[in-house]
């Protein structure tokens, strides 16, 4: 059974968690996992209780507490990160958070890695507020340096933050296997675009005809313009 | 400020309620109210726990359990009933929520129901399994009879219910002021027509400007047959 990781924390965009319910209506294994401030080496050492108030305070209760070594990509086929800038701030400067980022990347059975809105800033980690350049230059290395000239996208307001190396498209979804060998990226822009990131997961994971099954009885609009 | 309340029980669909989000990025209070199976009269009386699992197993904690005394169209400009057949029917089978849906109806000061996807079953409440013909008659007769020639939408795999005194559209989103005096009744088809349910309710509540300020940051693919 194909599985998935979806983090889940205090400021999260609560509809760009909607991958989950389009995954399950696909028949993935769906895990969504909260990531308490305290696993980042800068953030509060406040035991954030597993219930995530998101970024227009819909609270959703996670399926479990995020713990690393749970969670790697022996166990789950595609990590999903959401944006919400709160809550794409305090993953990025997670360790912890950053180091399963990088275990999906490598991992030699080729994973996924799905990143949505300001989630994106994952991958621009040394940048974020400037904290971040010496303490994460590992992930830095990692996650960032090793993708030259990979096909991105994000939130627009990010956009300015890409280095010029990064193949910046103005897609809804742009999906990457520029580097052979390493995990496959998807990348989205925002809420609006947080169904065709989820339909494009369900269609690597599980093939076109199920993609096609699940977004059948959604009804979307006629004339949609998304990337079917 | 304008005031929304969304309803949200055990099996209601997750992404029927983006409009919480979407209405909050406008400046809108809302407030999601958990529906408990006990306030069924044909329902269980479990006292189920305020958090809600919704149909895809999305928990989401509501703000408040429902109090019907506290819930009215004094208080709340919209009422919202999302979709999701196993809430769908439990809220349809509540007299309270149906008294509520009369009271938002019926309300001098003109009101907004919303419904999306199963939700619309709640004027067709005498028709669900063929249980509430009797009981509900008040409600049926408050909400159904009282609406002939009403255009209204739902999902496709419910509208073979629909008495052929309605009229029926088979467009995303369905704004019916048919009726002088009384609410209007904005439906929606299911969870892939939710964003063009929630711009609409923006409109109507805050202006067509709010609803475009809105739209931007979201990102929609461009050409999208949203009907903006």
């Amino acid at each position: 059974m194909v599985k998935a990781l979806i983090l889940i924390t205090d400021g999260t965009e609560e509809m760009d968690t909607i991958a989950y319910d389009t995954l399950v209506r696909a028949g993935i294994d769906c895990t969504s996992a909260f990531v308490p401030k305290g696993l980042s080496p800068y953030g509060s050492s406040d035991t954030s209780p597993a219930l995530a108030v998101c970024s227009r305070q819909v609270k959703i209760l996670p399926d479990v507490t995020l713990d690393p070594l749970d969670a790697g990509p022996d166990k789950y086929d595609v990590l999903i990160i959401p944006g919400g800038m709160g809550g794409a701030v305090t993953m990025a400067g997670s360790t912890e958070v950053q180091n399963l980022v990088g275990a999906y990347y490598n991992h030699p059975e080729k994973r996924i890695i799905g990143m949505i809105c300001a989630g994106i800033l994952f991958i621009l980690v040394d940048r974020i507020r400037g904290l971040w350049s010496i303490c994460l230059q590992g992930s830095k290395v990692a996650i960032t340096a090793k993708l030259p000239g990979q096909p991105i996208t994000s939130h627009p307001s990010v956009q300015s933050e890409f280095p010029d190396y990064f193949d910046y498209k103005e897609q809804s979804v742009v999906v990457s296997d520029a580097v052979a060998g390493k995990a496959t990226l998807v990348t989205s822009r925002g809420p609006g675009t947080a169904f065709p990131f989820a339909f494009t997961l369900v269609e690597l994971l599980c093939g076109k005809a199920k993609r096609d099954e699940v977004v059948g009885p959604m009804i979307f609009p006629t004339g949609i313009g998304y990337p079917f």
